[in-house]
């Protein structure tokens, strides 16, 4: 028998799930691939040599998160020609490419699926399945505590700070929620995919992000009456010659495959011409869960297939992008008001799709959704209509994400 | 540049989308792999010599189908040490072991992406992200026609024969559609997706099947009415020290994965301890897709990952399983017919989950959900309700799958 040496960085939530699932799984994996896996050493921040885990591995895992001395750590071990398992979100997305560089050089292995979305196996699909693939546009619902907080919402009709405080008590939220409601996190997840999707260059910084914490119960509550369900998505998507990678709540038809991705499950949809579309769903990280995406990279780098994403390519960052909108108006109760506002519409050229007008009095109000238009346009047309004099709030507007088909 | 000669036995209709998207991607392939990918020769009916091609390769894609010669032409490509490549569903469902057997003994790879669920990487995921996971059960929508037949019933309340002339006429469905609407395609790809998640040897004589042809829009209109949606559904689950795969109608609560899988898409949930579970989504096999497959295949085998299914373990099939139900009866409109019903099922062990009563005299039913329970002890207590005088018509069974949480 011969034993696989993996050391372990990092004994948390995670790092304890990963040592119990390996311990369990050894039988099956070496039968799977005629080594067997063992716990070479553990690195914490009472205990532990990193330069002796480092020599007695043939294999490191990273656990720590976070930058330093996570990153450090990395860098050392792939320069030694051990291959790393990481689920450092942080790190991929923020030193992402002298990770990676130091991995291509050393011609080690870095896999990092349990980074990205829970056990959905984005990564695997993205860098393997679709290797050869011309990817259009990758969608993704990444961040768990936000799709509970929005699902609770719909379901229930509680604010924002209720569905929050709720996420809180069970576990689905942190005390300080900022990274993920303001979709900081999601940022950082949708920079890791769009790298291996695109090819290119892609870090945190490059990611323009929005949140959910502006997001009220009757936005939701209207625009269900069009068929629509509110999620924080990211995109990473091919414009013109160049990237637009951004996260930002957005209304998806019902037909979409995100639309009925709910509670805290992460899912993530890519296009390509060849293969129209594929969907991958499943429960957002916790411990087990991302224990058993870092266990299957540890069986891959076992076998070896050198994955590794190719030097970056050439791809600028847009900013300005075309999207469907959702446009909610509180209007005066009188005639020619939905004129004027398709008469400012058609102006910058934003065609509606679908429209209701409801209330009566002091309660009408407009709600259209107009199809896809360059951002930059459909905002200029939105500040117009904010000027008219009967409009009794200021406009609402949130991306609407179509079906694909 | 290292050229990565490929040989390419059968030229139809994916044989000749792979052919085109080779050539088109190649420049991506080496950039990936190294090596740039190149036909190196093509077998038709009419054209090419096998022994020459297989010279000349390094690889092989067996697109023919069917069993012979596809069957003899891979086992002669593995033994010489060539990966190969296959969508064959027949072959791999049929003679499974001989083939998975050889290339153990060859030391060569074998895959099979696009034999299985279009576009969705079901094989890779199953085999290479969860390879050292312990998976439970295995969920699938994998034959497209028979989806959008009843996609089509459900959404225009179409009859099964009018859903199959509009499948035919948009080429959703075959001339002769057998294989596909008597449930035995999807048992083919169920029977491949079971060797892969657990290791037990499983061929289609193995797996029990029922079609769509039964069934009628009256039982999705007033399943409707209870929030199910009926799919034809492939499983593969453990029960108890077992294994059971079949393929049959099943009605999916509307917050199960595969629920909202329509159309001509193809889906497998895969649920496993760990990790919960995992649904992967997209378009059945057209041949753009299935050609997409292959090469995503080839791509693999280029940067060399064996990834062999060991050999097979002891695990009987099991064949009385446990499932929910669905319980569709026509009854006179009197009282007491209920609480009779409710006797019978109780006796047997059968709980009720819902049940709704519906229409008045003629036209008075019976709709109900029953808990899990063992199928033989169901259709027991079935046989005895069909025997009470107050029914007018034979009782309808349909399973039903529901919510994992």
């Amino acid at each position: 028998m011969t034993a696989f040496r993996v050391g372990l960085l990092g004994h948390g939530t995670v790092g304890a799930a990963f040592h119990e699932l390996l311990e369990q799984r050894a039988p099956e994996v070496e039968a799977t691939t005629g080594q067997r896996p063992e716990i070479a050493g553990v690195l914490t921040r009472s205990r532990g040599d990193f330069d002796e885990i480092l020599d007695g591995s043939d294999l490191v895992v990273e656990l720590i998160g976070g930058l330093e001395p996570a990153r450090e750590y990395v860098l050392r071990a792939l320069r030694a020609g051990r291959h790393v398992v990481t689920a450092n979100k942080a790190l991929l997305a923020q030193r992402g490419e002298e990770v990676f560089g130091a991995a291509r050089e050393a011609g080690a292995q870095l896999r990092f699926e349990a980074a990205v979305g829970g056990v959905v196996p984005a990564i695997r699909v993205i860098g393997e399945t679709l290797a050869a693939a011309h990817v259009d546009r990758v969608h993704g619902i990444v961040n768990g505590t936000t799709n509970y907080i929005l699902t609770e919402m719909t379901r229930t009709g509680v604010s924002y700070g209720d569905a929050l405080s709720q996420a809180q008590a069970l576990g689905y939220a942190e005390a300080d929620p900022t990274d993920d409601v303001t979709g900081r996190d999601a940022a950082a997840k949708m920079a890791i995919l769009a790298r291996l999707a695109f090819g290119a260059s892609v870090s945190l910084e490059d990611v323009s992000y929005e949140g959910v914490e502006h997001l009220t119960e009757s936005d939701i509550a209207y625009a269900e009456e069009l068929g629509l369900s509110l999620k924080l998505i990211g995109t990473a998507e091919r414009v013109g010659d160049g990237l637009s990678v951004r996260v930002h709540p957005a209304f998806l038809f019902g037909a979409h495959p995100l639309a009925s991705v709910n509670g805290s499950f992460n899912a993530v949809t890519i296009e390509s011409p060849a293969i129209t579309e594929i969907t991958l769903s499943g429960p957002g990280a916790g411990g087990p869960q991302t224990a058993s995406a870092v266990l299957g990279d540890v069986v891959s780098a076992m076998i070896p297939p050198p994955t590794l994403p190719p030097p970056p390519v050439e791809l600028p960052l847009v900013s300005d992008v075309e999207s469907a909108f959702y446009l909610h108006l509180e209007v005066a109760d009188r005639p020619g008001v939905l004129a004027q506002v398709a008469e400012i519409l058609g102006l910058q050229g934003v065609s509606i799709k679908s429209v209701v007008q409801k209330g009566l009095g002091d309660d009408a109000r407009l709600e259209m959704v107009v199809h896809r238009v360059l951002e930059s346009k459909f905002l200029a047309a939105v500040g117009l209509i904010g000027r008219l004099e009967f409009l009794r709030a200021r406009p609402r507007v949130i991306r609407v994400i179509e079906e694909t088909f």
